[in-house]
């Protein structure tokens, strides 16, 4: 029996608020007026969305609230209901809780019951992962219709009140790298021939060894006094790791599928900062392919990246036309990619 | 093609420390002595093992280390080493970071690398979610052997200077009810005859317009002030819902697998504590098998209880015996079960 062919029935996304830009962000945690020019050269992020107003401190969105209404979208956009879904999978660094998991705050909410949800704890190769895990889960034929959300938000990092200039460059450049979102797909395995197919999904740890280029820490009632700093990004080590990584995720993409660079419409790359990808995507070097990147103007969304990428190619994606998104994570080093293509005459062959 | 066969090549377990009594757990937190016959007479549950030393304070074990001893234990079991692993699926309510996952300090420890590795954010139910997942990874036949991981540890809640006393009781049963742990299997399609089959395993969100029945929350820089409890339990609720749950976790599976209640040989309880682990075992009603329960001795382990409740029953299990483990999470509302099946003969048949 052949394996059941895979569509990205619909993409939706939620951001929170209004774009904060440079100028606004320098403006919040009151760092000198210089950072903003330092930030638009060397990070390369224009702008980006917090779930915490910055002239308040309030926190406005949960992360149930941003993977409900990115759920909702990609639910309607693919004209299904909660009903419709057997399976939901869920990707975050910064749950609302450790329990309840949020994946089952937001299926309550979308009136998905009844079924499995899981979440997984992930960086910025977790959407992917839920992507992975939904797929081997339809392709068993168990089920036929899965939700995958992905999201982030830092509420609970981001501390107005922090003096950030006195902190660790490794500490600092967080703040300046990432924004909340949420994303998510419905993929099935009904007959949807006008939609595209995943093709392939594969993560990879490749950590052996090696020190973790990022840590988010959490704190309990027994820590919760302790003055480390809570996030730090070994900038360093991902700009010399992360073009490999991408160029072996794609390398092995276009190997597993029997693909050639030249054929492929759209590169989906790593969304690091404006300046890394800029890099990444030179490295990948895939001259025909329109490049697709979010990240200057939305920041690294983490577990909500592809997401948003996604949503730019798919109303314009044309049958035969062949897309691959690449994804690194620099927590224990993970690669990552997937394959989606729009076949001719809505082929269902593999 | 028939779905392959996938069996539980081995159970491996860690436990942090001595087991900590009821008289040594008033004793860390300067409860009253009465309290020791409560516990006793209401909770059932005698002891449990602490990644924290309750006379100093101090941190031993994290859940990485626990995680990796009871993943060796599995390996060395199934006589397997690091390099055969092509999965890894992990399953905690409290990683020791946000990133990276703890289960790629782990595969890192372990020396797997190279493969992918997820983590599940979950309760009660999570290491039947992690052994879903891997099941489901394996049914496609992506994967061969996998590594499936559980466990908890309360380090960052488990504060010793908190007013444990002036606590609500939705806090303060939390102390008595759960211990730290890890436990770990081994799953494989590779043949096996001698090793029992994983039949069936499910999980589903029982949650729809449900309030939590059980909340843990983590701080981060911006929230680490807030004097809120840190977890909260809805014991009412869980004595209410958890026999029901329970008991239709195992009629599904039972429907499901055209087994009768009558063919089991061995019932492996949720282990909520104590008291409420022998309430569900009577409302189960499962007479004519072996009932197999930890939790009195070792507490709650949460995302490790059924890799302690499994290592007690594979080396006796002979051809032709069944078995049934179910597990029902409070956070919000879901149950699981799993089947478990050493056939005669070694016969690959489902």
């Amino acid at each position: 029996m052949p394996s059941p062919v895979i569509r990205i029935a619909s993409v939706g996304t939620a951001l929170p608020g209004d774009p904060v830009d440079n100028a606004a962000l320098i403006r919040g945690f009151r760092l000198p007026a210089v950072w903003e020019q330092w930030i638009d050269v060397f990070v390369g992020t224009r702008s980006r969305h917090f779930c915490v107003d910055l002239e308040t401190g309030s926190v406005r969105q949960s992360l149930a609230d941003l993977g409900t209404a990115a759920g909702r979208k990609a639910l309607d956009a693919a004209g299904v209901d909660g009903g419709d879904i057997d399976l939901v999978v869920m990707a975050s660094a910064t749950p609302d809780t450790l329990m309840p998991a949020t994946v089952n705050i937001v299926a309550d909410r979308l009136g998905i019951d009844g079924v499995p949800t899981y979440q997984l704890q992930s960086g910025c190769t977790g959407a992917l992962q839920a992507l992975d895990v939904a797929c081997q889960m339809l392709t068993t034929g168990r089920h036929r219709t899965a939700l995958v959300i992905g999201g982030d938000t830092c509420a609970k990092h981001l501390d107005l009140a922090m003096d950030l200039a006195g902190m660790s460059p490794n500490m600092q450049v967080n703040i300046m790298l990432f924004g909340d979102g949420s994303g998510a797909a419905v993929l099935t395995t009904e007959p949807r021939p006008q939609a595209p197919v995943l093709r392939r999904v594969f993560t990879r740890l490749q950590g052996r060894g090696r020190e973790p280029g990022q840590t988010v820490r959490w704190y309990g009632t027994a820590d919760r006094g302790d003055p480390g700093e809570p996030v730090s990004e070994d900038f360093k080590a991902i700009e010399a790791s992360a073009p490999g990584m991408a160029a072996e995720a794609l390398q092995d993409l276009l190997d597993d599928l029997d693909w050639k660079k030249e054929e492929l419409d759209y590169i989906l790359p790593p969304q690091l900062s404006g300046k890394m990808t800029r890099r990444v995507l030179d490295h990948l070097a895939v001259p025909g392919a329109e490049e697709i990147s979010r990240v200057e103007e939305i920041g690294n969304t983490v577990n909500a990246i592809p997401f948003f990428q996604l949503e730019q190619i798919l109303p314009d994606m044309v049958p035969g036309e062949r897309a691959i998104g690449i994804s690194v994570e620099a927590s224990k080093w993970i690669k990552a990619g997937y394959a989606v293509e729009l076949p001719v005459g809505g082929a269902e062959e593999r």
